[in-house]
């Protein structure tokens, strides 16, 4: 009962700091002592705090007093490190604790050799199971099932199925539903534990199984799975091959990090930034996303080559050079709105071939209304400052063709990558604030070279 | 067994073409078997892909035929207008259909009004259960809680809990865990329903309780509800009053939309749009985003003043017009991958104290490395271009300048608005960029004054 609400409470900078002051003096009784007291999510919270030099030297003094729970948790970053530092025993020994699916997900990122040093060490069916997963390609539901589950023929009563279950010593504690199969393996439903429970012995099995529950192929996308869990409210769900037949189970705390993983990923596409950053070495950082700045760079440069076909307008007018940023600006935080919408409606699956040019349509209308009010704004801002009414027309104009064109760029640009395969959280955001740089200067300073010079 | 793994697989464009035919021809019997076909996401799923005419339509073609499970499933705005279509009886039927959490989520923007004539359609056990968790705070863990759960003396044996399941009629489907109270109603624990049915009938419960497992308070918040589940890879948390009294238990699939929520809105306000805005029309989405873009005004009008300083240097040398947005831009891009990678790092609990100086010195290094890498690229580039070796010199130092303020910019101002217990997803990048766009302006424009003219 003791466990506080949020488990970061529990991890504070004050233990951070012991922790960090125990391993400086080489206190290694009181690293043990004090990462002993945590829980498996606590641990990992401390790995990922400490510093490299830090963690590896927590690593060496913890061993396999390390809870192998906690490597789960891990960031990949940060798990490959503490990996290199334990050897293929150790790293075993972690696996041997876990069920095959977790097992698997610590092994994945392994060499090829250290991979099979560690499973030379796992005894022959964890061995298997492992393997068994790793056959299954990164993020399908084969590799993120788990193979133990409790599976009963579709002739059994309760009486047999309550028997089978009391006996069998190797079940996992957290099952919650009997799988019922047919004589070829097929899945034919499931029974809740707790329906099971309150069902007389001598009822066939067959009488109180869910026939409709969802399933998913074992070649099915991870985010096509957490949209499963999500739309059917699911606690497991089974995994079946080609032929239909029971090949595992996926529960929903995998599920759970499932689609924290798939936020992040929109989250740090949209941002530019790829995965794992914060955990990666400066220079392999800078890199990573110097890729990103790359790219807006060559954005960049194209908005200022469209300037530089102006320079003679801004050279008589040189406020020109002034107001020119506003309207870019404008544009393309309008866009980013739209599109950060749109890409989520899209994750989401709420933006479709049925309401995408509903959807088109009422941003084009935002884009518009949005356009009005900051047209009026800046035109009689300008009016007031430079007491040039044509210069406020002019900026009022750029200002509604700017967030007009941000509206359409906004939509139709993630919507017509989706349609072409492209991740539409990636590649939006440069591609809106080209046509909203590009725009925006060319409407402003052309439409000022044409009244104003 | 025959769920597609998508459930969008189930309503396809083509099927809300069909239903928008039937709708505008009044087919009412068609329309009723397009959707009874459907599970309960499914029809979500159609009613949030209507127009809105269209939408007040089928609900009112269905009725009570509408399946209450898919009004959880519906985005708040869209939910408002379908329960705006239907009567107190119908949305009491509903209600009824459901537990006491989800119903409270349904009823929960009702008017005072309309809720009182809701419940008074309700018999007095299901009233009292809505109401009690109608008086937590939204967002609370009592109000996700629900009140349904299995409680059990801790003076029980085994068996003794077995019969009780056996004969009580009400206990749910969903059970998974039994939960173990003392005699003051405090909880003492949980048994997984998988456990207790392995176990024989005359053991103790208390001897194969879990004592330790993590529970929350009916106040805690639901971004820390879910941080719990996430930790602990829970399927079920059990809520308890400030005296450790069992209140009700949260579901994982409540969590799940709660994770899903959460990461929505970070991403959302990252972009600078309101949660909901998918389906809030036109006038009023517009309305919503003219806030944002009204602060995004002022940065700009503040970047333009800091140009107009310079106003006599661009005059003379026209070339630095054309140039200045590429330092200010990529400031901007540079600053945005920082922000992003910080404000992920805060929600996720990554990002501490205890770590938060070395993110700081991290992301400057990284700021500086590719600081350098575009000063050497853009210096050459301008050298190559303009023929002008000062001028170069002059966009290589502000771009080094502006990237690495963007770094410091994009760490201290997420982590100083988190620790002012400002939210640092919405307002972190338009404090970034009114930094980069000043800091590049006047690096850009200040070198070239000082050493070109």
């Amino acid at each position: 009962m003791s466990v506080e609400p949020d488990v970061l409470d529990e991890v504070t900078p004050d233990l951070i700091r012991r922790i960090e002051d125990a391993l400086a003096e080489d206190r290694a009784g009181e690293v043990r002592r004090l990462l002993g007291d945590l829980s498996a999510p606590g641990q990992a919270s401390v790995l990922e705090q400490l510093s490299d030099p830090e963690r590896d030297k927590l690593v060496g003094v913890l061993g396999r007093d390390l809870d192998p729970e906690a490597l789960i948790e891990l960031n990949d970053e940060v798990l490959e490190s503490v990996l290199g530092q334990l050897n293929s025993k150790d790293i075993a020994a972690a696996a041997h604790e876990l069920e095959s699916d977790d097992a698997a997900s610590i092994l994945e990122d392994l060499s090829d050799k250290e991979l099979r040093e560690v499973l030379a060490e796992l005894p022959a069916n964890e061995r298997a199971d492992i393997e068994h997963a790793l056959a299954y390609p990164e993020g399908s539901a084969g590799r993120m099932m788990q193979r133990s589950l409790v599976r009963v023929p579709d002739g059994w009563a309760i009486g047999q199925v309550i028997d089978y279950c009391r006996e069998a010593t190797d079940l996992p504690d957290d099952v919650y539903d009997i799988f019922v199969v047919d004589l070829e393996g097929r899945l034919r439903g499931s029974v809740p534990l707790g329906r099971m429970l309150r069902t007389k012995r001598p009822v066939p099995i067959l009488d109180i199984v869910d026939p409709d529950i969802p399933s998913v192929p074992t070649t099915a996308d991870q985010a096509e799975v957490a949209h499963v869990f999500r739309d059917f409210n699911l606690v497991s769900c089974p995994v079946v091959d080609a032929e239909g037949r029971l090949q595992g189970v996926i529960m929903v705390d995998d599920v759970v990090d499932v689609i924290d993983e798939e936020a992040e990923e929109d989250l740090l596409k949209m941002g530019g930034v790829g995965v794992d950053d914060m955990h990666a070495d400066a220079v392999r950082t800078a890199r990573l996303r110097a890729v990103w700045l790359t790219v807006n760079l060559a954005t960049a440069v194209l908005a200022s080559l469209v300037i530089g076909q102006f320079e003679h307008s801004i050279e008589k007018l040189v406020v020109l050079a002034v107001l020119m940023p506003i309207v870019a600006s404008m544009g393309g935080n309008a866009g980013t709105q739209t599109v950060t919408v749109a890409v989520r409606a899209l994750a989401m699956g709420e933006l479709t071939a049925a309401n995408a040019l509903r959807f088109v349509a009422k941003e084009t209308v935002v884009g518009g209304l949005n356009g009005m009010l900051f047209a009026l704004v800046m035109g009689a801002a300008v009016v007031a400052w430079y007491g040039d009414w044509q210069l406020g027309a002019v900026i009022a104009a750029a200002m509604i063709c700017n967030l007009v064109a941000a509206a359409l760029a906004g939509t139709l640009i993630p919507l017509g990558l989706q349609k072409f395969g492209v991740d539409p959280a990636v590649s939006s955001t440069v591609f809106l604030t080209t046509v909203t740089d590009v725009i925006g200067f060319v409407a402003f300073l052309g439409l000022a070279t044409l009244f104003l010079l």
